[in-house]
């Protein structure tokens, strides 16, 4: 790649990074906590949602739903009676954190809020940027295999908190439970993980439950 | 985005296009049949590629395997006795064709045989760039749900075959046939859908079939 090409992938990222701290810091003002929601297409990032949002007691939940094209998941979120804005990037593989500045004054904030911002279904390119979050949460799934870690590593190093989704799946698949762990944890010591049913609410009490202490804890 | 930036993203796909071309011409020339294989990540793509080329009588079978990191499916491959390199791109989120141009140095291919290139897990990136190939083959699955084509359109507007993988599992999935395929016609009157199973092999018969009768009616 050119020298030239170099300096404006690098002047993305910086520009990215300065915009990224001003959205955190402006919700840190108004004590919103902020998840960044990544995964595969399909994974369950958003019936993750559901489930999550459903157990948030004393809390307001804002969705920003990011899609390359559609609003399906915007309208089921609405359906449910949660705040949702759709973002749609018409192509692009990722949010950045210009989209986001933007976005978020569609909300009006109350305390206590917690805004989960769902990427675009992409192992790979949303993981280079950060958006304002305070945590990224990576949805995976039982059906994508065991391998996963492996392949597209820099999403399992990135992430706090990992759901291993589809679990009622796992009497029809060969999944390699050791495998992705260690696949993980050569990646992310520090990682939670929990496995989860999105399907069948299983999983969804401990996973609300630590994030529950992770906001408590965020100062 | 700026004037410059934009230049620059054309000016890319245009190197791209043009090496494209150079390394579809070299393998006109050498009789070789090029399909760029894309999905999901976890969709089944290599397990597919198993079970097409075990019925790919008379033709010998190249696999040019992109991931980001790992050589899990290559490693997969040598062992069943398929020609395979891999290619990692160490990050990036698609394969190009300077990358193939010199990936393919690699094979010294026989006259009637069939290049898979393997294309990074991502249904969004790696829809945006020809490298050479023929035909376009998209595996999705059912376990990623049935609203993928109008959630990631550009990736079933481009391909020329769709496998509908793991069909095993419909049982334990709500997944809507009709919904999937409407969502697919609108977008793409030509594509042809086959539903396979990679763990049972169901459906590949037709698969390379259709296969062998495209190759054959290519010029």
């Amino acid at each position: 790649m050119s020298k030239e090409k170099i300096e404006i992938i690098e002047d993305i990222y910086k520009e990215n990074n300065i915009i990224a701290d001003k959205v955190n810091k402006e919700l840190n003002e108004k004590h919103v906590y902020c998840i960044n929601v990544m995964g595969s297409p399909g994974a369950g990032k958003t019936s993750s949602l559901v489930q999550i949002i459903k157990r948030l007691t004393g809390s307001t939940a804002y969705v920003l739903e990011g899609d390359i094209e559609s609003d399906i998941d915007t309208i089921l979120l609405r359906k449910l009676g949660v705040e949702a804005i759709q973002i749609n990037t018409g192509g692009a593989c990722h949010l950045d954190s210009l989209v986001i500045e933007n976005a978020i004054k569609g909300f009006n904030f109350k305390e206590n809020g917690v805004l989960f911002i769902e990427n675009i279904g992409n192992l790979v390119c949303p993981a280079e940027f950060i958006i304002g979050e305070h945590i990224k949460m990576l949805i995976s799934s039982v059906a994508e295999g065991s391998d996963k870690p492996y392949k597209y590593p820099l999403a399992f190093e990135k992430a706090d908190l990992i759901l291993l989704n589809k679990a009622d799946l796992k009497p029809y698949i060969e999944f390699d439970y050791d495998f992705y762990i260690q696949g993980i944890k050569a990646l992310n010591k520090d990682a939670t993980v929990f496995e989860v049913s999105a399907k069948t609410g299983d999983g969804f009490d401990e996973v609300v439950k630590w994030l529950n202490i992770k906001r408590s804890t965020k100062n």
